[in-house]
């Protein structure tokens, strides 16, 4: 069972929105609009993106890595954390 | 004339290439697939996503402000770029 | 006993090199140097501060995160950690 | 001359600010100050130095970039600045 379990809807949620954000970013290109105002709806995009990045990081860190800790374990996961939040932070 | 016009057609490919990630996304989450895959699976959209965003910086550069500037005018597309520069790069 | 402990002399190491970087700075805009130049400079000391900044994430986590959790506990340490993540990524 | 001229004193506070917040970093790590703390010591000397980035991007479009355009040429300088600008913005 994984930790984003009960929050799907949520995530589901957060997901369809930012599709929508890139049909409309289509619509803009489409219609030539100001390439400034696209690349502010690019960027709501983005951070619409990183929201669920560190939505699907937390319920991570509270759910498999914890239970893996709690039961003796964990170093895997310690592991496998920092390395996605290494690339989660860009570097 | 938009200075994204001669590119228009990579654009919309990048970004129904992008609207293909997000709703696979979805279909990841819809089958509770493990978080760290769907979070690599985020930062790459993401990734595209950036690289979006600085294609649209680079035309705006090369035509609107480099256009304006050519015209005698131009601060206020220097402002206004400088603006977008510091929204897309995080702060 | 904190967890960046045994590794307090790579750290002050790399802050040394990091203070030297600075200074380096401080020398090119004092010799007019050309403003890409100083730029390239300041992008290789930031990723130098942000990898002390993930280093210092990843003995909080395989220290003080593990060990509260293991000790029971580790709620609080959980929320604080996904904080620091979240300010540490940018947003 | 140089773009950043005219704010050679401000650039130069702002890097000394710096070098004070990195020997600030030093003293932490020396007295075992907690990670999370130091950490958001990191987190506020990377902001200071991406903003002393962002100002010479300012100072760079605003003269270098400019004059050369005027001049009829620039090309070459906006090739340098939007390289500039990616390698800036993370990617």
């Amino acid at each position: 069972m994984y930790g984003y379990g009960t929050d799907k809807k949520d995530l589901q949620d957060r997901l369809r929105r930012i599709e929508g954000q890139i049909r409309g970013l289509q619509r803009m290109v489409d219609q030539d609009q100001y390439c400034i105002d696209i690349l502010t709806q690019v960027n709501s995009a983005t951070a619409a993106l990183r929201a669920v990045g560190l939505r699907l990081l937390d319920d991570h860190v509270r759910h498999c890595v914890k239970d893996s800790i709690e039961r003796g374990g964990g170093d895997e996961k310690v592991e496998e954390l920092l390395a996605a939040v290494a690339r989660f932070a860009g570097r």
